[in-house]
């Protein structure tokens, strides 16, 4: 092995991590703190240094890198993956022409502000000629890359390498008909909790201050991290020291901030995780957006909404909020995990949350394919969910300006969503094998547990392994979608007391 | 003139505008965002910018471009400003090896963070360590730099272009004579105005919103500008679109925060004003510090200090302020105009602050050339507290630790805020002959007057004419000190009674 030129490959690659993570710092401060009229500046700088980043990528010397390391014997593994990684994407970055993806960039950022500004005033028709630049992008950067049977593929492989629309199309349709199938029972079942205490009056200082303290016990470590508000919640970090989330507070929707909280929390607790002997790689990350997703609704979900869990939790829940003075655990336990299809993805409950994401799917698939127009998003949006879920959105605000994802370009990513599910049900499954008592220990409030086996199972690997490698190596077996299925069939027959 | 190559030229100076505008940004994060934890991991990032700062300035292509457009014809008066600025910065630079500058600006990060929490404990001995390093790296540099006389004129000369210690010392010493002449007749003359009420208790919450209206009156613009908190206020930018400043709330003084406001705010509109097409020129920013300060001390004293402000402003503040019930408006003037010798650079008052300076001054200039030691700071700083100004620290954070300045490595710029004063007198003089009834518009509440007749006059030339012709260029000679001691000797006999 040429360890000399190992050497050097390590730190060029921690040059493009230390880019990269300016990059983030710098759209954290878009999003967060930048004066409103500073935006055509902003982009400006985003534009340079996304530049600068892709010259890096895409470089004389990178691709000396891999040429000359690529048939190197006796390369340890995360050497070796790291590799590969740059392989890929170097073939995939290099294909794009450098001033087609400044341009892109640069638009990408005036695109965002306009989803906000067209979000705020509910009115699409300002987002539009941006969004329709921006899936124009998409679709010529596709002829770049290259396709085989569908155009989508390619952007589907950007956040979960591998996957194909014939194979996706299988998996959603299997669990498609499985939420139907339950959301029937649900319907036939007479049950129908309460839940208006979730909407009585808290305030966002305490709100603030009993997330703040889920975030502690689940252990985020605010030392390296930190959390703010913005309109949509997320994630982002500069490195495994400085991760940071944000959330937004609903005065009268109390668990729409915590579950945030809870979600970006599982997302930041990956990425602190993530050990330092993987800088200089580009694998200090997540496997893959769905293998995160499945960090972030693992705690949304399959803790943050168990029984376990608030045996530990309620007691502390009703001694700071006289608002759930004449609430029992089981109301509340039922509360949060009340099915009811609504409008907002963010929002919605956990068992019809993944048809959000299949309308989601089904539209980009078209848009990409060209088979639908921009111009006609609003209606087909509400159509769809008026079809799927039975409910019909009141203007775009609540429709199909809600998400920010098509504003930022990103295509393909929600998917990640719905699989998060799946990967996060498996890993789950192992977890309970793993570590005897799982649930009483979590009932006695040992959260940290939890993180412990994330942190030694997933977590420290980062992205050396590929999702298919690591959902094998963790849980000996590939994704299975039937450990999602099977644990919504038991949390839902239990609430809404029905056979499976 | 060869313009394709001037297009150039102006291109890579964008690419290094937008460079330190990140730099300017990843730092503010640091000071009012990051998290505790990621400073070692924010050392690495800024210098790596830093470094690649370092690289585009003396880069082989900066050298062609000073070679072959300096001796060009017919160029314009910006661009052969920019050249020469380039000029002089390239020669300078290239003269510190390039692992020499990594180092120091990894140092630098770190010893900013040292001094903030030895000042927060009180306890010179933990920046003592980083100081030490911080000086040694100053007399290295100096030492590639060169130098003729006195060695601190090199670092002088990075401030106000052209300052040397002989003469800046004559400066000081008619300054020094001056003030403790009017000191003087202070102390014989009898009087000694109340101030109590300023040290009445005063919510932050109240503080903010006089401030805020302070800034939108002095037409601080918050679309393209925001406002913070941190421990020691100051000015960034990143560009003439995004400006930050911060300030530092007293709860029992109340004038503290305010004159930070004022002050910070003088130095925001200066680069609030820049124009756009100063852009790729690296001119967009002040012509010196010292000008730079003459517009922030202008803003906090000779404007934010006089009757004619106040006139406007002291029945908007007892409106806000039942605190102010009982003071009369004499009472409030002679109050923030009180001389008292004090502890706290930035809390002095205006008469006894360029002894603070003067005192700086001193012990820079000695530590530079080795005449004294980091490790006697304490106690030199004690005993020079004690000789000119009467008062004497009780502890490091009240005394050595004060100003953040030693701990990034600002040695050489002290001078510049009292070189404001001065350069800030002279304007006013000027400003005062142009504008028919000055004060009786003041008076009325036209506070943008002022910043009007600062846009036109001096902030639009951004850095396009050095220091001595900008002073030339706007009052027709050059800098004169008697302005601001004959400003200082009328201000202080009207309060204080006595004959000049």
């Amino acid at each position: 092995m040429n360890s000399k030129k190992v050497e050097e490959f390590k730190e060029y690659l921690t040059k493009i991590e230390n880019l990269n993570n300016t990059i983030a710092l710098v759209d954290w401060d878009m999003r967060i703190c930048m004066p409103k009229g500073s935006i055509d500046s902003r982009g400006n700088m985003l534009a340079y240094l996304s530049g600068e980043d892709y010259k890096m990528r895409t470089s004389e010397r990178m691709r000396s890198f891999i040429e000359s390391l690529k048939n190197e014997k006796d390369l340890d593994e995360v050497t070796s993956s790291s590799i590969e990684n740059c392989e890929k994407e170097y073939n995939r970055t290099k294909k794009i022409p450098a001033n087609r993806y400044t341009e892109y960039v640069k638009l990408a950022s005036k695109s965002s502000s306009a989803w906000e500004e067209a979000k705020e005033k509910s009115d699409f028709s300002i987002f539009q000629p941006y969004l329709e630049k921006m899936v124009e992008f998409q679709k010529e950067f596709i002829n770049y890359w290259g396709y085989e049977d569908n155009r989508y593929d390619t952007l589907l492989d950007f956040y979960e390498p591998g996957l194909k629309v014939k194979d996706l199309d299988i998996t959603f349709n299997k669990l498609k008909k499985a939420i139907i199938s339950i959301l029937d029972k649900i319907r036939n079942s007479g049950v129908s909790p309460r839940y208006d205490f979730l909407q009585r009056y808290f305030s966002k200082e305490e709100q603030e201050e009993f997330d703040m303290m889920l975030l502690r016990e689940m252990e985020f470590n605010f030392n390296i991290g930190r959390m703010d508000e913005s309109i949509h919640p997320f994630t982002t970090s500069f490195g495994n020291k400085d991760v940071r989330i944000t959330t937004n507070y609903h005065k009268n929707e109390f668990v729409s901030a915590m579950f945030s909280c809870l979600h970006e929390g599982g997302h930041a607790l990956y990425e602190q995780d993530i050990p330092d002997e993987l800088s200089g790689t580009l694998l200090n990350t997540g496997a893959s957006m769905a293998v995160h997703e499945s960090q972030s609704r693992f705690y949304e979900n399959i803790i943050g909404r168990s029984k376990s869990f608030w045996k530990y939790f309620f007691p502390k829940l009703k001694a700071k909020f006289k608002q759930f003075e004449d609430v029992s655990f089981d109301e509340f336990y039922s509360a949060v995990n009340r099915v009811e299809p609504s409008l907002i993805r963010t929002e919605s409950d956990e068992l019809t949350y993944s048809l959000h994401i299949i309308i989601r799917y089904e539209i980009e698939k078209k848009l990409i394919n060209g088979e639908i127009e921009v111009k006609d998003l609003p209606r087909i949006w509400n159509q769809k969910y008026k079809e799927y879920l039975g409910v019909e959105p009141r203007n775009d605000a609540e429709g199909v300006l809600q998400d920010m994802h098509w504003s930022d370009g990103s295509f393909g990513y929600f998917p990640s969503y719905a699989l998060g599910n799946l990967y996060g049900a498996q890993f789950f499954d192992k977890m309970v094998k793993d570590i005897p008592d799982l649930y009483g220990r979590i009932e006695r409030g040992d959260i940290g547990i939890i993180h412990s086996w994330l942190k030694d199972n997933v977590h420290k690997y980062g992205a050396v392994y590929k999702p298919n490698e690591l959902i094998k190596k963790v849980t000996g077996e590939n994704l299975n979608a039937e450990y999602f299925i099977n644990y919504l069939y038991r949390k839902y027959s239990d609430i809404y007391k029905f056979e499976i």
